[in-house]
């Protein structure tokens, strides 16, 4: 599995809309996406006006080819990208290992 | 849980002795350290010198004072710091949601 990492730093009092915004994305937008393995939302301790997307892809092209490539993106766009406060920082990170206690 | 989402760029050429590092400081140091959740290990698609490592903490108090604040620091990068091309990007991430297909 691919690792989506998107940095997103968001305009300052505008939390509780963005992460509506990406709850409604997730359920209409990239549930159906062809690749899409799960997604975490998270919130900078030290960055509050940041939040860090998480997004689980089958492959690299799942993501950067079938799902921005498609209409899909640009109603993803749509719901949450309002609500940036710059372009997001985008990396992709595939597995080395993982561990658990 | 807590994420702490390490960025870590490595010096050219280290990448299988980092990785090995890791995973020995990971069984030697990490698995003891109290509120030590889980681990991944992820190299940069993008960034080929590049690491994240995904730490799941019980809370942000273990990472920031249990651990950092213990020998146990001081051995982690005994282990993994002769490859650190400059100093690791830090952040910690609280949980807002996930979702899973």
């Amino acid at each position: 599995m691919i690792l989506e990492i998107a940095l997103i730093d968001i305009l300052p009092g505008t939390h509780a809309d963005f992460e509506a915004a990406v709850a409604e994305a997730v359920d209409t937008v990239l549930r159906p996406a062809s690749g899409f393995v799960n997604l975490e939302l998270r919130h900078g301790v030290e960055r509050s006006d940041s939040y860090v997307l998480l997004i689980g892809w089958a492959s690299l092209e799942d993501h950067t080819i079938g799902f921005r490539e498609s209409e899909s993106f640009v109603k993803w766009r749509e719901l949450i990208g309002p609500y940036f406060a710059g372009a997001p920082q985008v990396d992709h990170w595939s597995e080395v290992f993982s561990t658990i206690l």
